[in-house]
């Protein structure tokens, strides 16, 4: 969260889901606003809330009575304890996981803005990242717009896929850009962001600590997945599912290995045989100065971490979220 | 790693990959064996090592010169320190991941038994967990016992699959269980170990955060993958890809909701829509008590990780590594 923090010290704000993590950022100094993304779970998480001066989003008719109860319960002065937290009422236009339908949408609203809360408009697209599916971007646009017409507020609508792919039509005060920021495609596919001018924030690196010389009909691996038809040399590297590497990565899944001129040196060798735990195993047949020792990159600044959640039927998101505690940060 | 320390107190030896973790089992007064898998790194490790009373794996030909060097090195007695490291020595039978083929084997071994090390013999099974692949168990277990004819030294073979399924033929001194120790099987599939008497070691537990009613023609989620002819009832669920839950599980995934009675009178509700970063959606509507608040399995006691797996095209072993840190564990 401190690193987050340094290096997103110019955002307009954070987007947290625990407040645990508001309290970090407050205590390193953040004095922007921090909106708690699914909202609270308690009632007792809105005071903790008001303390941390974190916004809350709205999704559901019991967080909107926790609201009321704690402004009827606080002896302070009401109107400046509602007026200082930003309230993002989310209304569900078809994404159907969390939020309000548009026909109780309205009267939780006013609840809200009699309070004195800073009520804004929140919604999320479920489909920004494909053209051929409902509801779409425009139809969920239109019933958002339909159902706030009149109301006061801000409005927060674009996730990385929509910021992308429809910011000529979708026009908001806030967006909430995820993946994008680690230089990941919300739609797993590279091709997709190639021209978008993002980098990979995050690359995961580590080292051959075996060879192996196989001759033809040998195989490698837990099921010998993957057999050979001629001699190949095999680099064992310290990574596996473990780690958060996927464990259903196929073979021929692109694994970025180090030259004599180190990574920048490097080419993609394909991978071959099943994850294991704690390791991968890699055809260098092509990369004959690879031995032990040598640098890998598993994903990150010279191979996209699409390449390999697209080769193992997943998004990036998903891989950068599960590198384990074990693997060291630098 | 305390609390495994405690759960498994009575095993005869734990087996680890960091020297870090060894560390923590001394410092929490563990007496017995521990062996480190993936052996040594560098050669400054041998020191560390010896310090901590660690037995290590020998895979490769560097890591018998780092223990020879080492051995020269050093100016204490060097029989005393040699002969109280257990070195297992790898061999490649047929997996070809790590390990030195059978023409090295003897070889390595005799250089580290004339040093003074009490020299054990391992290898690893590719198949133990198939009927239909080669190479097979008796195959390597073949090679393994020609390689070592008439060399001294205990014997280390089964992982969980071999001692379930293979505990007829092949006899060992040590014994490696992994998987099988959370009550998960080897094989991905829980009919395989549901007549085993393991039980889960593991539950992971959560709570419903909202509900959604649809009607006929809605869809779910990011994609819309699921859509309904008919009116249900969906619990949206807090725990996504982010905490470990696998991303790729498909539509009809087992999830566990309690009934009116708790977690012990709940039953298995099918999940409907793309898994997301924080959330999962789940159809409820044949458990009409389900509600914001009621309590969630996703696996463990009552649902089987092997039954989440096999919906998810893994092993429940990929599971229980992803879960992340942000859980809370109790």
């Amino acid at each position: 969260m401190v690193k987050a923090l340094e290096g997103l010290s110019d955002t307009d704000g954070f987007a947290l889901l625990d407040l645990q993590d508001a309290k970090v950022l407050r205590e390193n100094g953040w004095q922007g606003p921090i909106l708690i993304l699914e909202g609270l779970f308690t009632q007792d998480d809105v005071f903790e809330a008001l303390e941390l001066r974190c916004d809350c989003v709205v999704h559901e008719l019991n967080q909107v009575d926790w609201l009321e109860s704690a402004m009827d319960a606080r002896q302070v002065p009401q109107s400046a304890h509602a007026a200082s937290m930003r309230v993002f009422l989310k209304m569900n236009t078809g994404m159907n996981r969390l939020g309000l339908k548009p026909d109780i949408y309205r009267e939780a609203f006013h609840r809200l803005h009699s309070i004195g809360f800073n009520v804004a408009h929140m919604t999320h697209f479920a489909n920004a990242d494909y053209v051929d599916r409902t509801p779409t971007v425009d139809q969920q646009l239109e019933l958002f717009q339909a159902t706030i017409k009149g109301l006061p507020g801000e409005t927060s609508l674009s996730n990385s896929a929509s910021i992308l792919w429809h910011h000529n039509n979708v026009q908001c005060d806030w967006v909430r850009p995820g993946i994008m920021l680690y230089g990941a495609s919300p739609s797993g596919k590279y091709e997709d962001i190639e021209h978008a001018q993002l980098q990979a924030a995050i690359s995961l690196r580590t080292k051959i600590i075996g060879i192996q010389h196989l001759e033809a009909g040998d195989s490698i691996g837990y099921g010998s997945r993957y057999r050979t038809d001629v001699p190949i040399r095999i680099a064992v590297i310290a990574c596996g599912y473990a780690d958060g590497y996927p464990r259903h990565a196929p073979d021929g899944t692109p694994v970025w290995i180090a030259g004599k001129g180190g990574l920048a040196d490097g080419k993609i060798c394909p991978m071959a045989g099943q994850v294991s735990m704690d390791m991968i195993t890699v055809d260098v047949t092509d990369m004959p100065s690879a031995d032990i020792g040598t640098e890998v990159e598993l994903w990150g600044q010279h191979l996209p971490v699409d390449r390999v959640a697209q080769a193992s039927g997943t998004i990036g998101y998903e891989l950068l979220c599960a590198i384990a505690p074990r693997v060291k940060r630098i």
